[in-house]
């Protein structure tokens, strides 16, 4: 979460790869665009390629290719001079910019004698809040990560246990690289990316960000995290399902309980008013109260090692936090609640579903049965 | 381009976002990390979360976690603060950073005492002149672009054209959606994601980022842009065809045969040695030579309006340039090949291949047949 906007602002980069500057302007486009906002009015330089583009898709914009601006000699052919050029042009001396502005235009900009104000993180202005149309995309993504993740419980529901207690499916090795393509498969039909996508089995899911590799085994748990972006819109969904083929460990069995009721003792706990941290401190409370340790164990983080959830938008993880980082939901955030368990001994649990949060408390954006043994 | 490694190095970020992170250290995780390389020895901080992780996939590389660092009080839990604790550790006082490296943070720094040099770009190390490995991963979207795109004009060779000249399947109108979908089904059984794959017809074809929209016609020229990406290892490759559903007027036809011949004209002048200006300037010369003008016409960019080529590796675009920049092609570059011409009378035209650089010239990556009307 960064300070909220005042006077002028600044944003340089390129729109496909920076998605604050994609919410601001409504398009991306790959290559770098200077945008600057002032009492409410939009403005944009792009080169001659972009520009009749730009003005096409983004009427409320005013664009400006280089040609157009004054631009000091010296800084002709660079972003800096686009940046010069404009706030030449509107009369501007001083500028707020995200933490992340690039530091060689960051000085190139002060030496001219523009004041810069350094935001502590993002120049939020309500990104966190969706529109209607933003939680349908959103759900749109969910629906496809619930068709994807049904079709790789199949995958794994259907394959037959080997001499080795490996999966194998029409005589061959059921592995994490196949169960991956089956899942993007079935997102692609729906116009998404599953990029990323997590199918980890055993050991390799006791590292929550292992994406997982080769054969799946019986009797150990493989968690399956699927966050599909849409190709067009550019909008994220965030699933998670953990099972097993065969027959869990009572320890595995305790843990997915414990999950399961964590995950169940936040959602109930999400409304609009409550704070991140309350959420968060509810499911680790519920795993605590189970018995589960967190911190570090021969040497290793283990136990409930991540935040209960984050935001999702144009990013995968954007604000809020359901963390220990101070911040209260507000009705038409959409956020995840994913709690989990890791140990090295017995491997992983997550269960995550994605809600939009209400008045009065939260709605699932898409249903996903709950399944564990298969 | 930017500045050689002198010293130590520095950065931040996330590598699944930053290609010069991952390229560095040789694995993607999407939360920030902090790298310090000197003296060819390479230092990462990363959360206790991804720890284990880190240490397994990377074992040439020292990696901490904060709590491993001694982390002055005031920025304990901040990024700052990982890098104050690493730099203590390894005893250094001033950094080189690229040109992008967050100002924040970069502020911050200096107040600690520290020195930053900053590039005038990426800080290279040699990314642009790929490995075999490299090579080959490139080699595996360019094959898959190449498989796409025999799918799509397989789809619009087969179209059926209405009395209002637009393309028709099944019954339907054949949209640039569909096209672009029946890309997305070929390039994920490669393992591959085609975000941004474009499919423009008519006045859209003639502004070279529309990603292109609704019903295809005949008789008009459709631009098909394959970029598909890895799904795995993060590589890219780059193919575009230009076809025409039906007769396409004189114009059209001899926009098309004057490309051909920049391409073909592009492709014999490269070698090592030579510039990417002088392989551009070639490329606009063979169209100048056939008539046809670049520059404002009716007050809007038309004509070739973009640099011949770029280096295809971790991002679509990199280094080196075949454009206005300076710098010459070496052995190992690996480049696209794409002249273009783009007028709102009659639509565009682009053509393009991804090579490899080599002693005495060129190989295409993957060959791909040169079809115009279908």
């Amino acid at each position: 979460m960064g300070k909220q906007l005042t006077g002028a602002f600044l944003a340089l980069g390129s729109p496909q790869e920076k998605p604050d500057l994609r919410y601001r302007i409504g398009f991306a486009v790959p290559d770098p665009v200077v945008y600057v906002q002032q009492a409410g009015k939009k403005y944009l330089v792009v080169s001659l390629l972009d520009r009749e583009l730009a003005r096409r898709v983004a009427p409320d914009i005013q664009v400006y290719s280089p040609d157009a601006l004054r631009i000091p000699r010296a800084l002709r052919g660079t972003f800096c001079g686009w940046i010069a050029g404009l706030l030449h042009e509107l009369n501007i001396h001083t500028v707020s910019v995200a933490a992340d502005f690039p530091v060689r235009v960051a000085d190139q900009l002060r030496r001219t004698g523009l004041r810069l104000l350094v935001a502590d993180g993002p120049l939020t202005s309500g990104r966190a809040i969706k529109t209607r149309t933003e939680v349908d995309r959103i759900t749109t993504c969910q629906r496809a990560a619930v068709q994807a993740m049904r079709a790789a419980i199949r995958l794994i529901a259907g394959a037959r246990v080997d001499q080795k207690n490996r999966l194998c499916v029409r005589g061959r090795l059921l592995t994490a690289e196949h169960v991956r393509r089956a899942i993007y498969q079935v997102l692609v039909n729906h116009n998404c990316s599953g990029e990323g996508t997590i199918v980890a089995c055993g050991e390799q899911a006791a590292t929550p960000h292992s994406i997982g590799r080769g054969p799946l085994r019986a009797h150990q748990s493989i968690v399956i995290d699927i966050f599909p972006r849409h190709l067009e819109h550019g909008y994220w969904g965030d699933l998670t399902r953990t099972v097993v083929k065969g027959a869990p460990s009572p320890a595995l069995q305790n843990m997915y309980a414990a999950v399961r009721a964590a995950q169940t003792a936040a959602l109930s706990e999400i409304r609009s008013g409550v704070s991140g941290r309350r959420v968060h401190r509810t499911a680790a409370a519920v795993l605590a109260r189970c018995g589960f340790k967190t911190g570090l164990l021969d040497g290793k983080a283990q136990g409930f090692i991540h935040s209960t959830g984050h935001g999702v938008g144009l990013e995968v993880h954007e604000a809020p936090s359901l963390g220990l980082r101070p911040g209260r939901l507000r009705a038409g955030h959409v956020v995840t609640v994913e709690p989990g368990l890791y140990y090295f001994q017995h491997g992983g649990v997550r269960i995550e579903d994605t809600v939009l949060v209400t008045r009065r408390g939260c709605r699932k954006l898409a249903f996903c049965e709950d399944v564990f043994q298969v």
